[in-house]
């Protein structure tokens, strides 16, 4: 069930009528700080506001399903929303109760049915299940699975396409959707390159599951990076992680805030906390000391305005 | 000493090593909300935050001289003491007493040596010669000259080579320096392009000069639109004002913060206020019913954050 390339080169092909081509920033005081060259792949002005757009594009296209079903904190309850739409399908989304308001009315302006759940009591995949089984609608999957990863990708496929001479690619890690794409697209583009993984210190699921040589299940995260606070690495995507990431490198949300901070006022970027730890680590010299050029995956821009004002 | 696209064309060879060549966004819900398919020219994320460093590093890149003089309230003073630092000359930067801190800072940053004066009670211009004669260097104006022009008229220059079928273009109206540049560049393209200029409510001193047939001086503006604070038009820029652009429209402080705003949460892009009218007037209907297709020159993005927080 492993994904490929030409997965990846599939989902590009697929998804064009409604992802974006992001743009690739740069920062000169930036690099003046870190003292690397660095790349943002911007997906917080992608469609929906983060990548989410690119795998469940891809998954709605693909499966041509009569209507659709998702469990998300909010960044894929958006993309699903949107492609649903796209599509001309109803969608129904299912959103704990601490997403950010801005994610929840967002996915509702799309016009997808809201069905709100506590995270820390109720369990999401059981309810979008049962949801799927009343109205006869394919679960449109936020990490685990083959259409979501290889959508998910695509944003790596861009980035070394435009960029060439990475020597190594930074990104976020939630439930691993986005990292398994991304470092089999990188790694097939350019075999040498190195991949990181970056997860809150709260949310590091992924650290300890490779550390431990399995999936490893945490309690619930409290990280500021709302995106990523999944208990425990996909299925399919932690293989993909196990044999392709060199590393998961953890950051705090005072340096994920940090990062938010330096993208408002130097680049006039909004980035969302989960989008901006893969900066962060870039930032806070969480990476090893002989990386030199490298591409970072700002995955989503979809914050509230208090947590903003809050910087 | 008016100029032409000859001009502008030129000072796009000249500035290529210092300026960068900026993205152009869209909004599928601006467009949505306003009923117009809308292309924001993104200076917010040029050199220095704005279009300044267009003007500034054509004047110094083509003038040549050993050290520069400039005044400004924030994002010319950035523009010429980077200019100044890319082609090795000192430079000294008069600022106002109230200028944006972050202004101010990265001015420093930058290398210049920042000299502040009362907004209020002094004259920037005088301070300026006399600075200039004391050290035998050039005076770099922020909008009145030729050089400034042209080299700001890039922005337009950019914009409609890479979208076709603009009817009109929203371009926000301090001194005059970035509209007549713009607007020479886009009649020259497109001889049918309306061009509009924005002013905020307070500093409508070319909405004024227009009607009056002559340049009129203002009092001291107090919008929050810091970089659109001229009390009076350009003697070489009026004249291009009244002869390519249709009218001047104006947006009041609450439009300017709304615009801001959407920006901010949905394009997740920081414009500051100055850079936010032009939008800010396609945003509330202040433009002709029949502007289908419009080019906006988002023209910076440096704001305090108190003021973003403020939002």
């Amino acid at each position: 069930m492993s994904i490929t390339i030409d997965d990846i080169r599939a989902a590009a092909a697929r998804i064009g009528g409604i992802a974006h081509r992001t743009p690739v920033m740069t920062s000169r005081t930036f690099n003046a700080n870190t003292g690397v060259e660095a790349f943002f792949k911007c997906e917080n002005l992608q469609r929906g506001g983060a990548f989410k757009i690119r795998g469940a594009s891809n998954a709605v296209l693909a499966l041509k399903p009569a209507r659709v079903v998702a469990y998300s904190s909010g960044n894929h309850a958006q993309a699903v929303a949107i492609a649903a739409r796209e599509t001309g399908i109803p969608a129904t989304i299912v959103m704990p109760n601490d997403a950010p308001k801005s994610k929840v009315e967002a996915t509702r302006g799309y016009g997808a049915e809201v069905v709100i759940y506590d995270r820390l009591r109720e369990n999401r995949v059981a309810i979008g299940e049962r949801i799927a089984k009343e109205q006869n609608a394919a679960i449109i999957p936020p990490y685990d699975h083959p259409l979501t990863m290889a959508g998910q990708g695509t944003a790596a496929l861009e980035l070394l396409e435009e960029i060439a001479g990475l020597d190594a690619l930074a990104v976020c890690v939630g439930g691993g959707g986005l990292i398994s794409g991304c470092a089999t697209a990188a790694k097939a583009l350019n075999p040498n390159i190195r991949v990181f993984g970056v997860e809150p210190e709260d949310g590091n699921d992924t650290w300890q599951s490779l550390r431990a040589g399995h999936q490893v299940e945490i309690p619930p995260p409290a990280t500021i990076a709302d995106g990523l606070r999944a208990q425990s690495p996909g299925k399919l995507t932690f293989p993909v992680v196990q044999k392709l990431v060199e590393d998961v490198v953890l950051v705090s949300d005072d340096e994920i805030k940090a990062a938010m901070k330096f993208a408002l006022l130097r680049m006039k970027l909004v980035i969302e906390p989960s989008g901006a730890v893969a900066m962060a680590a870039v930032m806070h010299a969480k990476l090893p000391k002989d990386v030199r050029r490298v591409g970072i995956i700002v995955s989503g821009g979809n914050v509230d305005y208090e947590v903003l004002a809050a910087l």
